[in-house]
């Protein structure tokens, strides 16, 4: 590599989403320096060769004091590169999405954020214009999540530990954008194993107590076999 | 940044795939130079921050190095980064697969590989070591590849253009390690509009000519609703 010296710069950028009253929020951070300064932007940073171990642990550190939570779900989704993205130069940005369970949240600001807010996301988008090609990370993030909501336990990981099968489902039409038939919704999801009951745990509204659920144990993201969205339409 | 100057080489891996005899394949190149001198490993190469305006365009700029071959089917698969992979140093290496018929086959070495060979991939391993950590990096493309022919077309890139779907199955059969039911098969494959048929065209052997097909022209992507595997089992 002696012929060839890069000068690339390297970043860990995070969608980090929770539900809200049923709706999807991404935080967002404002800009305090140049470049995009005054901009919004996903959280993120420069990848550190000394302390960080893998890009995840970059990933844990910039999530971690952030929001304070040490240890949400997180998935690296795609890495974009090149030399238009940032008017420093070539740079690569490696996309992780991370979920947080709303009773988590603590936002916390440093000196290179001028603001810090949780934002409605509406189909793949925000109400403001943001930095880089952060509209085009967020784009992919959205994607992701909307494709594993399909197929997995992953809407969960974005409730509190505890919930009701309708709360769950609530979450799952929400994200997927399509209203789910109950029925159909509760017996696919207790097929699949992804949820287990909390002995004894109700939650008291409405006419009747309502079970409580939670993820279950063994499997951070438990897989459907067929498509969720498809098959709960027929029942 | 200029308070923090990173010194992180980035560099764009791919496996590519192809079948021959219905059996998975990887290229791979025995390394001319150190580190890893001797060692065969998946083709890749550093980013160049002058002619690669992508992190895309630099995969495809070393594929039609290596194969001659200038536009195959090529999907990002995952991003791995930290200082314990490449012996000088932080390394990021953002992997691609990369989907070839086995009609296109051409392969070209360069001076800085001594061999160049495609091996048959067992599970997700090939029968020697590779270098650095690129058996991670292979294991997460079958992986990758595994999981979409569960639920997509993606497959039907590894064959010629016009395929029996006899063909077909035997593909997918082979990558997914399990027997496909013919008769479940051609029903799903049919129902999802994931081929169509060549009119008029032919397999000539056996008792009777099998029909050709092609890939839907519409898509290079086609999804199913439901995971192949489970639902063939069914047919």
């Amino acid at each position: 590599m002696t012929q060839h010296r890069q000068n690339i710069l390297v970043t860990v950028d995070t969608a980090i989403f929770t539900l809200q009253d049923s709706q999807l929020q991404v935080l967002l951070v404002q800009r305090a320096t140049e470049p995009f300064k005054g901009a919004w932007a996903l959280p993120g940073g420069v990848v550190q060769e000394e302390p960080d171990g893998s890009l995840e642990q970059t990933a844990f550190r910039k999530l971690a004091e952030k929001t304070g939570v040490a240890s949400p779900y997180l998935e690296q989704v795609m890495t974009f590169g090149g030399p238009e993205r940032d008017p420093r130069g070539y740079s690569v940005s490696v996309l992780y999405m991370a979920l947080l369970r709303s009773t988590e949240l603590v936002l916390q600001g440093d000196d290179r954020v001028s603001d810090i807010a949780w934002v409605r996301v509406d189909g793949e988008r925000v109400d403001r214009p943001l930095a880089f090609d952060h509209a085009k990370l967020l784009e992919a993030a959205c994607q992701r999540l909307r494709s594993k909501a399909q197929y997995s336990s992953l809407i969960a990981h974005l409730l509190p530990d505890e919930f009701t099968l309708s709360e769950l489902r609530e979450a799952y039409s929400s994200i997927l954008g399509v209203s789910l038939n109950a029925a159909g919704f509760r017996r696919r999801v207790l097929q699949a194993g992804l949820v287990e009951e909390v002995k004894g745990a109700f939650r008291h509204h409405g006419r009747r107590p309502a079970q409580l659920y939670r993820l279950h144990p063994e499997s951070n993201q438990v897989y459907f076999e067929t498509n969720l969205m498809w098959r709960v339409g027929e029942g």
